[in-house]
């Protein structure tokens, strides 16, 4: 594997969903007998967006279309749609379909195409999509990453049912027309490693083939996702630092020549542990407070925020991380 | 979208999987009352392959393990693995990460991703890992297309009921090490369509967010595969013939310079009608009748079967193409 190899990219526009539902800390402690102020305490969460009747799909298109119009483009001129989402819509066909269909695009034949790699779907899709620029097998791709976390959320894991939000986010990406002030937009390292002795820390054992919906044998709670946050922390603390080191050298104890941190909103602690490594606070974007974990729709959602914030500027040079279900740990650093 | 770009890519090995349980024809027409010879006749399958106790992750595991042997290379050569099948084991994490689990190596970091567009999920993981090799991102890549499909058929659906089967395939791909008789073993052409007007005509609705399994409005049909077979095809045949035309000039009135097609197994129907493209029947594999639709496992299956018959040498340029729910069309030019 070569965590080095220089890819191309612009981000030409980035786009985010929310449902108009916000659901407050408060009410859930009211809700379920929680301590008033336990949930920000124990999640970092003071609120999350949850769908009243959005589908994956609609949110997904609503930031699509968004992304588009930011990119001063239309679908005419995207050629792959590529959903990088950790929960489908529906087992078959993809969401990348039903995204397709929610644009009107019925008959364009746009190939629609899904990547799953739960919380890390969105750099992966980032990653792939540089090759197949590179490539020259495709020009623009649109990347969306799509939530509906709390369909599958446990009330007896208050800890995880209240962590979690709803969310989509989009990116349209293509070949850089030139560089920005002498420098040109690409991904400069990537690197995603899986460890799966930890496939059981973070699961949601039903919807598949294994524990079908129809089996007679299947418990509620099979179609409920479980973590254990403590049990994903410690194989995160075993390999993050090797991991970082190989990503760039010195990332593990200090940021180098990056200018800002888009982490994967996966917890307080999670997001705590980032201070670990020596990076300046100043340089960590956070939406956990208000749009809680929204899984593959966090580190885009968050990317967005920087963007339209003017935290995040054309040259500057961004490292986006995370870990996830897997347990997965991914790095993207580019220049934007 | 550029199908004509050349890419370098070694097939180094193929391996296949299928379950010891072998369902003919003939009982499943005696134990559901349909008359004798009406499953051939309808779906040109005499048997087909199923689980009793095996996993998807076990099934690709296996596939996996032939695969390396076969191209003489052990797991610590592979840096990714691309699961690439239309089913998952479970919602979280993906398969990707169970077959690393069943493959032993749980603490090696293989990088574990997913990539779904139903039964074109082979031939779009074998673009896209020529484009990451290609890119120095990876130097092999492990594919896999494991497929329990017994677990959502639906008994009122007999057509469908009886069409499909269980099956993993696997193949290794690397960058080629050097032509073979002065033929660099390449895809040269790939195409991807996706026409989400046909969403409805292959689905499963249940097992996503939409239709949570536990949700109280949920009915058992929900969670089965539904199959428009004769929209399908109607869908095909509008979009088939530009498609090919596309993909290379000439392929939809004949074959060209290709030595062999290894079609998606779809149906009876779907492979008659390969034939109105004047593609001559000796040069078309067919696994149909043994093996049933294995949704994205049919067409390495197929594969797997045409290099071990010795059908398919090194040099020769095939043709790998189907459609998949979406409905989506997908077609591979390379020389192995």
């Amino acid at each position: 594997m070569s965590t080095h190899t220089n890819l191309p990219l612009l981000i030409a526009g980035v786009g985010r969903y929310l449902p108009a539902r916000i659901v407050t800390s408060g009410e859930l402690e009211a809700e379920h007998g929680l301590a008033a102020g336990w949930i920000a305490r124990y999640t970092g969460v003071y609120q999350r967006h949850r769908v009243t009747d959005e589908s994956s799909s609609y949110m997904g298109a609503q930031a699509a279309r968004e992304a588009l119009d930011d990119a001063r483009m239309t679908l005419a001129d995207i050629d792959l749609i590529l959903n990088a989402s950790g929960t489908p819509e529906q087992s078959i066909p993809d969401t990348g379909v039903l995204i397709q269909r929610q644009l009107g695009v019925h008959a364009a034949g746009i190939p629609a195409i899904s990547i799953h790699a739960t919380c890390m779907s969105f750099l992966v899709a980032l990653d792939i999509s540089a090759t197949l620029i590179a490539a020259g097998r495709y020009r623009s791709i649109l990347i969306v990453s799509t939530e509906v976390s709390s369909a599958a959320l446990n009330v007896r894991e208050p800890e995880n049912f209240t962590l979690f939000g709803d969310a989509a986010a989009a990116a349209v990406v293509t070949a850089p027309p030139q560089p920005w002030n002498g420098v040109l937009p690409a991904i400069h390292r990537a690197r995603f490693e899986t460890y799966s002795e930890g496939a059981d820390l973070a699961a949601l054992p039903g919807g598949g083939t294994r524990l079908h919906p129809n089996n007679p044998a299947l418990r509620p709670e099979h179609n409920f996702f479980h973590m254990d946050g403590p049990g994903v922390l410690r194989l995160t603390r075993r390999y993050g630092m090797s991991f970082l080191e190989q990503l760039q050298s010195g990332l593990s104890h200090g940021l180098g020549d990056i200018d800002l941190v888009i982490p994967h909103q996966a917890s307080r602690m999670g997001l705590k542990m980032l201070g670990a490594f020596g990076w300046p606070d100043t340089k960590i974007v956070r939406t956990l407070d208000r749009l809680g974990n929204c899984i593959a729709a966090s580190i885009p959602a968050t990317l967005y925020e920087a963007v339209r914030q003017g935290r995040l500027s054309r040259g500057d040079r961004v490292l986006l991380v995370g870990t996830g279900a897997g347990i997965s740990l991914g790095g993207v650093i580019l220049t934007y």
